[in-house]
């Protein structure tokens, strides 16, 4: 995980802000061990999985990813297990997926 | 929402526990507005999604109805996303439905 990544600041997303090229995107994950592109809901999500010892441990990540989220006011849509936690970036005003989303990632693994 | 349901107490699960009848689930549904089964995974699961003003109550509500679980030691999954949560409960050592899940889907409601 970069910690480079996760320092940069989100900028103010448009929607005509540019989605990320795939190239850029190729890129950005190489920084980012673990986390994935996925389709969902017709829209290029940044996903990303997290396990822990118990509900209690997962769900203390989900609250730290949460406060991460609120700082910035970019916000993930985050499944919470039992022992796991599911993590989804993506920008909805552009439809798909901004540096913000990379970087929110790249923060939401430093708090894992 | 049943506050009779809601109230009454969890069995112990075991792997031979029954799950519930498809007579059965139809008639807890009619007690769980907004509460439907889903198939997912190839198991059967109790959805339901909550509404609220923004990703703070949202994740308030999930943190509620992690307490809820963690005082049964029956667990769901939980989706926080902003404005929204999706809960769903199924009982993994039946591969199905217990009356449990339809208690704490109950409690879960209670909760919002």
């Amino acid at each position: 995980m970069s910690a480079s990544l996760a320092s940069e600041k989100c900028q103010v997303c448009r929607p005509d802000s540019p989605t990320v090229t795939p190239d850029e995107a190729r890129g950005l994950l190489a920084d980012l061990p673990g986390w994935e592109i996925v389709v969902r809901d017709g829209m290029d999500q940044l996903s990303g999985d997290f396990e822990f010892a118990n509900f209690a441990e997962a769900l203390a990540f989900t609250n730290r990813v949460g406060a991460l989220a609120e700082e910035a006011d970019h916000h993930p849509a985050i499944t919470t297990e039992w022992g796991r936690v599911n993590v989804r970036w993506w920008t909805h005003s552009i439809g798909g997926l901004h540096r913000n989303d990379f970087i929110m990632a790249a923060r939401a693994s430093s708090a894992a």
